[in-house]
């Protein structure tokens, strides 16, 4: 019997509603194949700052440190988007990954057959495409210091914000990445801004060094930001891995999962040297639909699939709930983000149980 | 008779052809409506590196200088890409437009009625579309201060940039974009990185207070770039006018040219507080078909009417020339890039006698 204590961090808006859905699944699949699942829920982001005046507590970082891997919902909402900066709770995730040391952060956006046409993009453009950004989480601009706001010599106030990268820093990045490439279809694109940026030029200098040496195998090519989010929408599937810095994978990953059609689909995970991962869906928090049953909670559940598999090693209860996700779909059952003529409408908890039947 | 100076600036790869065309053009309406241009040509970019060994020569820039307005083709090219950044030919682009101060840079996408099917969104997503990019274009990341190479404390290299904006830069881009606004159907939506970048919160800040001060009239929202990026994907039609600064337009300008399947077609124009205009096309130098007369002169032609219109006040010639294009579109002619089945294919050279013959 393995054990894993794990700190569950369901969130705000729709985030505690598909948290319990991911919790029921893992508990009917851990009963299954001899595991036992140590949950411990913490408060992060706006229910923190509700609870306990500040967006990620320290009892809450203590707990993921402590446990074997992190899953969370999603933060934020309409309620306190006029606090002030360091009060808001992007600033709780922030810390949260800061805290965790979670610098590799992999957003996978794949069509999958059953919601090809949920895509705005043509069957043709958007058939078949499966893409894995690799973004660098913990650096670049999100963290560059210094940051903050002054007056200059004409008395005009000003503010400013610093993209900084060292080389130990892309070095661990680009080695997650072409470690993730040569699982895939071998193919990296490196993206930048090398023909304006600095940060960018030594990003493309180091990146093609670690590809000549470590990783010859890996066939690596180079892109600018612009030309990639263009590219992304031109003709995706000339895409299979992508590495690149904090804001401009941020932006890309963006893209790529509204490439699908299925942002409700989506996990990601986000991996540090040797400490627990970070496990959440792509989606946000969609204040407007909490509490009212609507939520896809497919994307939360994968995300603990996506925990079971990196961040556990039990590949097989990966597998059993990759493939209940799988089967619930070609049963016809969809949410409301993925309704289409022909299919049947279920809410979130409904979907829920639907997939503990399909377990 | 009215009479304007006017530089043109051909630079690299197809810039040339497509020039010529241009130019053709302009002296054909030219001829009709009483104008007479005095073009200079002169050297940019990596043409400007071939002959003088610097990307922009300050000939060019006097030049420009003292014209009633710019037009340029493309510059850049594998030949020049391992270049030392100073000797690249994008610095001399980037040179230019800060030598001309040219802060405001407007870049329409519109999916053509009879282009639609280029697209790679679905017909009903990409129908309809027609948003207006305004990109503060001499600040921001691409120039701010300090930026380079240095090591750090533990002996490793690390580059850096500085993303700044001052609220006089900020403001005067906003007064351009909401007056854009106001011209088009009043609805201006303002993209940057607030919920993690301090010079995302002056800029908020800032956008807000004219908006409010000034332009009561036009509805203002606003939008994180990650989101902006996926909702050019997902529904397109909800934008108006789009804001933003240097970086996040250079991405965002490029995702909506490409929503047009018909980036061929696109002009953009670079305004200053009153010195010339800058007009070029969007696209870029396309080294790969140069000399082989396949490349697509309409966004040149179009950047010479949108020169007409908003850089020489006139707004007639500009007419003409649009609605040529428009005819000959019309007639079924395409280059390669928009080719599809019924239509008839043609070059650059041949595209621009057609349109000689449609004026
Ligand atoms: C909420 C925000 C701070 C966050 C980010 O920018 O990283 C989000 O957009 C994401 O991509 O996870
Ligand atoms: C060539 C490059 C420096 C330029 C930019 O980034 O501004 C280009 O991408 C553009 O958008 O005009």
């Amino acid at each position: 019997e393995r054990s894993y204590k794990v700190t569950l961090l369901p969130g705000d808006g729709i985030g505690p509603e598909i948290m319990r859905v991911a919790v029921d699944v893992m508990q009917a699949v851990g009963r299954r194949e001899g595991i036992t699942f140590d949950f411990t829920e913490k408060l992060v982001g706006g229910a923190a700052l509700d609870a306990l005046g500040v967006p990620l507590p320290d009892d809450t970082l203590a707990s993921c440190l402590e446990s074997n891997a992190v899953l969370l919902a999603a933060i934020g909402g309409y309620k306190w988007d006029s606090n002030p900066p360091h009060l808001k709770p992007e600033t709780g995730l922030l810390g949260l990954r800061a805290g965790l040391g979670v610098f590799a952060n992999l957003r996978p956006a794949v069509v999958l057959p059953q919601l090809v046409d949920a895509s705005t993009l043509k069957r043709e453009v958007a058939e078949g495409v499966d893409i894995m950004v690799v973004r660098e989480l913990i650096g670049g601009i999100y963290f560059g210091k210094p940051r903050g706001f002054d007056v200059n010599e004409t008395g005009d106030r000003f503010a400013f914000n610093t993209m900084v990268y060292s080389t130990p820093e892309i070095d661990r990045i680009a080695r997650v990445a072409f470690e993730t490439a040569r699982k895939r279809q071998g193919r990296l694109c490196s993206v930048d801004k090398a023909n304006v940026l600095q940060v960018s030029q030594l990003w493309r200098e180091r990146v093609t060094a670690i590809g000549k040496e470590e990783y010859p195998d890996v066939e690596l090519s180079h892109m600018y930001v612009d030309n990639a989010a263009m590219q992304l929408v031109r003709n995706p599937k000339q895409f299979d891995t992508i590495v690149t810095g904090n804001l401009f994978g941020d932006i890309l990953s963006d893209i790529s999962s509204m490439l699908s059609g299925s942002i409700g689909m989506l996990p990601s995970s986000s991996m540090s040297e040797s400490g627990p991962g970070l496990f959440e869906p792509i989606h946000g928090s969609a204040p407007d639909i909490a509490g009212t049953d609507k939520a896809n909670p497919l994307a939360q559940v994968l995300s603990a699939a996506m925990m079971l598999r990196y961040g556990l090693g039990e590949v097989k209860a990966a597998e059993i709930i990759e493939s209940a996700v799988s089967s619930t779909l070609d049963k016809g059952y969809r949410t409301g983000d993925l309704m289409s003529a022909g299919k049947t409408l279920v809410g979130c908890t409904q979907m829920g149980e639907i997939l503990l039947d399909a377990l």
